[in-house]
């Protein structure tokens, strides 16, 4: 199960709307197919594991980290296929909560004649489908908020001069970052200050995550390197009910998705913002700041995840905060994070940590 | 060696004016003596070892954190002492660059026949003896500055609220490290907001070190706790020029030493002040902030060790923040640190950094 939980991680941020998934057939210890879910959600793993595995599948265990599916999607039901090529016995690490299928995967496996063992590593696999889960059980991705600071919590000089805080090592983390979410996200302030491309670069990435912007009134640049390249990778705008339509027809001319969402407040309706993005399927997004936009989101509750990257120098009180303000009554009223992880990445520090649900 | 650098470590923070150095005597792969400067500055590490020795020491190999000193102080030289013990052979890791020494320590063993070697692990030696270095050469002390932060580097919310950004872990932490500290520090707004007590809590400390506090006009609340306690606890006042003579009496009359120092802009010195310390005696200074004194010190290139911890909350920008401003052009003036340690400290991330002197 370790081993399907490893290949399932290999399609995070490629396969969405659809579970990253993995699958290994085994049989008197001897691995006959291992799958995970291809880029765009399809071939399944146990489509792709039950292939190798051939004729060699009658009999065998099957360890999938994910209840197969039970219903006529693209692809005809997994479950159906494991019963088909006479699997003896599945271990599945979790139910699919998806109403389409939610136990109704586990049936048909035993109504086939298969034996099931449910909840291997259970909590693992719940980590990893974090985003799956966030997006089918709260309508919206997970998000994982990253703060590239000053060891005083800054984000930029007053000027704006930002690169470079971090180090090289901390940068190439981003971008792997990136790679395994399914979007990247920023306010519409930095993308005018960086005017960034927001890809993964010098990995190798076979593809880009989704670019999202949220732009309230629009008011991005049209001739910045995000206007230039929306024909070739994706770009969202997510922007409010009021943007000018002249603005919407030139984005969508230059071939941006536009997203509406309510204004409230003054501001983008943040909660309403990711629902959007969840119901356009994505489930795991990336935010980069900056600080407007990372304060929307923790004042919400809407950060699942944090991760910090803490370099050696210091800005000073006039640099530019990483979050903006929360409007906080007091301490108590804080978000509140556990942490997951600190090492030395480079000469900087970085720092993992997970909304602490017990507060 | 490694046990000698060891012992010599239990004396930092309690042995200031005096290095705090240790000593193993050794024959034949037999440990003879152990010894270490003691609190207050003496004995000497090489006396308590010797005297553990005895009759033994002769022909024995002495291994010494720092050169032995060759001046008739408040005791007689430890050079002659391991002389007239007849130690045949010395290891020391460090000269003393005490003009007083320097060499001359050396010169004596081996004018009484000792076989000396110099330079065993001397890079540990070195950051040892960081402290006492810094006065010698730099006639100030080592200042290492604590910033303990919510995620966003911020030390209180806006209305001053700071009890507990970090944990309890991080708090025992921020004890050991005053005790092994000559001195802590804080500016006069920290004083004013928190009215701290600067003692070290819970760790059995025999002693306590001094508490300074820099407040130009002395404008410091003669009713708090440090007044209260300036009688037991060593409290030292670090004012300019144009502080009201009838303040200075009320502190002076409740037990505090005042340092005078020039006003620079309307500023305290901080290079004048850490000057004054550094003269009275003081090797390691454990800087507790606030925010103005911080950037003060960071400003001037005063601040040696730099110790975060890092808590697991956001407060945002309007909370107070842990550096005030640095007035930086760009961010090639930054005062930039090198990543020496970090790790998980109860539930928040400590993470150490040493002044990058290639920059």
């Amino acid at each position: 199960m370790a081993l399907a939980l490893s290949l399932g991680r290999r399609g995070l941020g490629a396969v969405w709307p659809n579970p990253a998934v993995g699958c290994v057939i085994v049989n008197e210890g001897r691995i006959l197919g291992r799958g995970w879910t291809r880029p765009g959600g399809r071939p399944h793993a146990e489509t792709v594991a039950l292939a190798q595995a051939g004729a060699e599948a009658r009999g065998a265990t099957a360890y999938v980290t994910l209840e197969p599916c039970a219903h006529h999607g693209k692809t005809p039901p997994c479950a159906d296929a494991l019963v088909a090529a006479g699997i003896a016995r599945a271990v599945v690490a979790l139910r699919d909560p998806d109403p389409r299928v939610n136990g109704q995967g586990l049936d048909r496996l035993r109504a086939g004649g298969i034996e099931v063992v449910e909840g291997l590593l259970a909590d693992t696999a719940r980590a990893d489908q974090a985003g799956f889960l966030s997006r089918v059980t709260e309508g919206r991705p997970l998000v994982t908020l990253k703060l590239a600071t000053s060891f005083d919590g800054r984000i930029a000089t007053a000027s704006g001069e930002s690169r470079w805080i971090t180090g090289a090592a901390a940068r190439r983390m981003v971008h792997a970052l990136r790679l395994n979410h399914d979007a990247v996200m920023i306010g519409a302030g930095t993308a005018r200050a960086d005017d960034p491309m927001l890809t993964v670069r010098d990995l190798g990435a076979p593809r880009q995550p989704v670019r999202v912007v949220l732009a309230r009134n629009l008011d991005l640049p049209l001739d910045g390197r995000l206007a230039a390249s929306a024909g070739e990778v994706p770009l969202w705008l997510v922007h409010g009910d009021g943007a000018d339509p002249d603005r919407i027809a030139a984005w969508r001319a230059r071939g941006a998705e536009l997203v509406r969402v309510p204004v409230v407040g003054g501001r983008l309706d943040a909660g309403a913002a990711l629902a959007a993005l969840g119901a356009r399927g994505l489930t795991r997004v990336f935010c980069e700041g900056g600080g407007t936009l990372a304060a929307a989101l923790l004042g919400g509750g809407l950060v699942d995840r944090l991760i910090g990257f803490t370099a050696g120098l210091a800005i000073g009180a006039e640099g530019r905060p990483a979050i903006s303000a929360l409007g906080l009554g007091g301490l108590a009223e804080a978000p509140r994070f556990m942490l997951a992880e600190t090492r030395a990445l480079g000469g900087d520090v970085m720092h993992v940590w997970q909304r602490d649900r017990t507060g």
